[in-house]
């Protein structure tokens, strides 16, 4: 049961959706503003219903159209509660699970590290890693409560301890990879696999990346659900 | 039960994994050579094992990794009979079906149009159209045998007639747009609904499309399934 995947080139975000088997229900997980009528068209073409709208954290490289989406259909957002984005009516917490769609369920784990509140989704073998677990690498940590320290510790003790086939649909990637497993990154992930803490938060420290160019835009947008820039 | 799509940037160029439920066996469809690396990291990751090697048709945009993929795998080349590739062991003909992974079956559609061999398949409410139904179009019909009432036929008599529900997963797409479905396409495909056969003939002649750039390299390439070119 795997999502329908989708892509944002410019920022090279993935977006998905979650339909429900049994139902015309779905779920959105991180929309892009500038998609909001492609993914629209999506949800149209296929005869679903938005139910809900996800985010994995508050992005600092493009802006949600989490906003207009649950304008325009009538879908929940829910997001996760320590990314201060207060208009979204459910904040999740770890451990919290989103029904949906009559008889599926959204696991959520709380997995801080890229920032403070960033949050996973596993749905019938499917971890929505955001940016915490990329296909062989992880999301930056020195920007918005981020830190090594916990991402390692949220790797190691919550994702890399789930089943090996779980597959891993990550937040972004920049080289066409789409998905990966839970399996090949606790053996392969080149930043996380067989190395240890301290050496991990050693190889984040020297990573030194420019600031996102969108991130003084993106971040106060994302924190309205994007309300501000798409409509 | 949804493929995995991954996605050539250069050419907007679709290719499907499918990922038997009850085994580690996959098929692939439409490869293109310099992805090779991409999808065997995907085969990989997922621990799948290739089976098989699906083309829709003889492209003219782009090179298959066909080949390629069948001497690093093993996987068996299966062609549409009428599209001149002869170093596929499987020639497939209208009605054909496909087994794999133990317990699943691939239709055989015959669906001559874009191109005179052109072939769909079906898997689980799947659709791979290939260039013959796009996501609100269709694939020219100006070249290797080309029709556009052969198309009109093919996707009247044998796409439209499938459940409004089966999900169509196009061969190409050029703005983000992933998925369709049956029914959306019956009833809004700006090129083939609500259109008559005639109609649709005047229309595909008047749009004097420039000749692919890599044709003269990519179709003699692709009937060889790419041997020429990616290894």
């Amino acid at each position: 049961m795997n999502p329908i995947q989708l892509f944002d080139a410019e920022s090279s975000t993935y977006t998905y959706i979650l339909a429900a088997p049994d139902s015309r229900d779905a779920v959105i997980i991180d929309p892009v503003d500038r998609n909001l009528e492609r993914d629209l068209a999506h949800i149209e073409r296929l005869g679903m219903r938005l139910t809900h709208v996800l985010e994995t954290h508050a992005h600092a490289d493009h802006v949600t159209s989490a906003g207009a989406l649950r304008a325009l259909t009538g879908a929940k957002a829910c997001v996760p509660s320590g990314c201060g984005i207060p208009p979204a009516e459910v904040q999740l917490q770890d451990g919290d699970v989103i029904p949906f769609g009559g008889r599926e369920h959204i696991a959520v784990i709380h997995t801080p590290g890229h920032t403070a509140g960033s949050m996973c989704y596993l749905w019938r073998g499917n971890l929505f890693s955001g940016d915490t677990l990329l296909v062989g690498g992880c999301g930056r940590t020195d920007f918005q409560g981020g830190s090594a320290e916990a991402l390692y510790d949220s790797v190691s003790a919550k994702l890399f301890t789930l089943d090996d086939a779980t597959r891993v649909w990550p937040g972004h990637d920049y080289k066409g990879q789409s998905v990966s497993s839970i399996g090949w990154e606790r053996r392969h992930n080149a930043r996380l696999a067989n190395r240890s803490r301290a050496d991990f938060v050693a190889l984040m420290a020297a990573l030194n990346l420019p600031r996102p160019k969108l991130m003084d835009v993106a971040v106060p947008a994302n924190r309205n659900l994007g309300l501000a820039h798409s409509v």
